[in-house]
């Protein structure tokens, strides 16, 4: 994965952008569950959501607002997903942005403001507790490394680590920054949902394009991760890009826009690795790299099935060398196959050539029991069948999953 | 499900059929591994096989020979599955069922024979063990409950328990029979694959037709259960019908092909719930009703999602009503839903109706949290858009799964 220079701050680095994160009072265990982004001035804006036909109140309300383009904040509080709530809930959401505007005032509209919520299902939001913790958290809006590590630990839930990044460029001799917070652990945790991502950045970008980018830059980072293949009723990732870089206007197909969007890649790329590693219970991280698919859609296919297969995940978890079920898992993902063109290697080891098995010497065997045990195995999937190429990031299956997800009931 | 008479015995208990099963080596456990069922004369025949593009030899050898219609045998061992073994893999199943043509002789050729595997992927088959098993295996054929047993136990990887089941029906004054074996516990156990189940029937019908109710009540059944989405290699089932009850030849839309096609949908139904209540780790099974899609194929995309789901298997283990995991199941099928049309009961208590939760009052929820603790718990997801209907089963996902295909390495 692509990993440009990083530093420790984050979405405040960029010119033009505030931050806050708290303590409201949703959580029963007392954590952080509120966070706020602020934009000095309107942003253009750009939004990726979930494709779950259940979607979230906050997923309605941001993702008709980010149409117009053009936003100035993120509120967002974790605990409760507010999905499931009905008519009552996209109130809430609109309610919980308003009072983001009210308090912040100058231009900022309540159709500016973006709201995000993840946690339990099919509660209510306890809107006493938001808004007197939007009073609460206005005034504390700052720039620094504090302000940026307030806000990414006030969206998580299960997540053992907050999870963010930043990428510098220089674009027409101006310096331009981007940078992102993310959360998400399981796609559900225990009663609580979601991925949620927020990028700032300077660059001066129209929203068409900004979005153009990020839908592009989505597809190949966070929609190439598994924890469990269940897809959240809130997921969402939102970018706002406040152009104080002082870069002339990006444009379509130019030098500047693809410097941008490979950042913007590595940025994605670097988020969506930190989620997979913080996947609920996980203890080792797998590359899938599918080489030679017919389309480009068959290639996603083979991703997608291996990275989602239990038997595979048990595998991995266990260290075992198994690769029948790589190949029960390519078969299975409905991808165009040739038996006898299939190939398969195990951290960098060929174990399987032409759809037949590889002989092992024992020293090699030994090797690839070894590579097995590392934190992360790539496996590499030769399907002979044409150029389409794809690399996806999966999870080991443990027993802490189960524990997480079963053991601690509502 | 339907359930009527049942026997103890079951596939040589329809005229025409003897069966044999035993050890002859392939399995280091010194388990049972090679079953032998015998026609005496040629019958119909149909099959039903995987849809995994990588299919063992013993699939593509049998898919071609069942296509005449007709067969005597079925030759099936356990302990390797003769899968990515390539043209010597196909003879090597070809040459499995030509001894059991030569010793049994007769009117018997070798075309007339089934192969089937099932066990480790990648490994030839130890030919010669597999040919004096045969030997040594003929003379054995015989009718009975020990016949019936020997084959059902032989035929086992992982699986706790053999599993057969027979229903007995008349048919225009005559009695008619049908039985069958399975195996199956995951789709793929520790290195082992496949879920098999062989059918035996005295009833006089067309291959033509046979086949045809074969398809339909496959898709009802077996395509209905998952115990970890992961489709074998090696799948396949198979029907022989002698045509020993002498009733007059099924022909398609009569009363007596109905009644046969509810005896074949109740015996299957019968086996899927054998191989779900033996799957992996199993601790709980779920039934998920999909009442009011839109169409058939959405019925059957959301009971396929639901009990795939590593996030509702989880909370069935757990016993926790948090149906929002089921809400966000049916978001993610890919099912047509209005989220305001959607009614989710939990063994018979509704928890969520018009897509907003229903207040449960403190002895409903303590009834409810009982009945999800029983070892079957009935999901109920209404989804208001039409008239397709579907019941599927799932299981629970527990730390014995792990266990079993995680912690025993190959």
């Amino acid at each position: 994965m692509n990993k440009p220079s990083s530093v420790s701050a984050s979405i405040t680095v960029p010119k033009g952008f505030l931050a806050a994160g708290g303590t409201c009072g949703i959580k029963p265990s007392g954590k952080p569950d509120l966070a706020l982004i602020v934009a000095e001035h309107p942003c253009s804006a750009a939004g990726v959501f979930t494709t779950n036909r259940m979607p979230g109140a906050p997923v309605v309300v941001s993702r008709r607002r980010v149409r117009s383009g053009r936003a100035m904040a993120i509120v967002c509080n974790s605990g409760v997903s507010n999905v499931c709530t009905g008519e009552a809930g996209i109130a809430d959401a609109r309610a919980m942005a308003q009072q983001v505007a009210r308090r912040v005032g100058g231009a900022m509209r309540a159709s500016d403001v973006l709201p995000a919520s993840t946690g339990v299902i099919g509660r209510r939001l306890p809107m006493d507790r938001i808004i007197s913790g939007i009073d609460a958290l206005v005034p504390q809006l700052a720039r620094g490394v504090e302000a940026d590590q307030a806000a990414a630990t006030a969206i998580l839930t299960t997540d053992l680590r907050p999870k963010s990044a930043i990428r510098q460029m220089t674009l027409g001799g101006r310096a331009v920054c981007l940078a992102g917070i993310a959360k998400g652990s399981g796609m559900i945790a225990p009663n609580m949902a979601t991925m949620l991502v927020f990028l700032t950045t300077d660059v001066a970008c129209p929203p068409q394009l900004l979005r153009q980018l990020l839908k592009q830059v989505v597809g190949r980072t966070f929609n190439r991760i598994s924890v469990d293949h269940d897809t959240s009723t809130s997921d969402m990732v939102l970018v706002l890009a406040s152009g104080d870089a002082g870069n002339s206007m990006l444009s379509e197909g130019s030098a500047e826009t693809a410097c941008f969007a490979e950042a913007l890649e590595g940025l994605c790329g670097d988020l969506a690795e930190q989620v997979i590693t913080d996947g609920e219970g996980v203890t080792r991280v797998f590359e899938v790299e599918v080489i030679g698919a017919k389309h480009q859609a068959d290639a996603e296919k083979v991703g997608h099935t291996v990275t989602g297969s239990p038997l595979v995940k048990t595998a991995i978890h266990g260290a075992d060398p198994n690769w029948g079920r790589l190949v029960m898992a390519v078969g299975r993902s409905g991808a165009s196959i040739k038996p006898e063109r299939l190939g398969l290697s195990i951290a960098g080891i060929e174990v399987c050539r032409g759809g037949l098995p590889v002989d092992l010497d024992t020293p090699t065997r030994s090797r690839l029991e070894q590579a097995m045990r590392s934190d992360r195995v790539v496996l590499r999937l030769e399907l002979g069948m044409g150029d389409a190429t794809t690399r996806w990031l999966g999870c080991d299956l443990s027993r802490e999953y189960i524990a997480i997800n079963a053991d601690y009931t509502t």
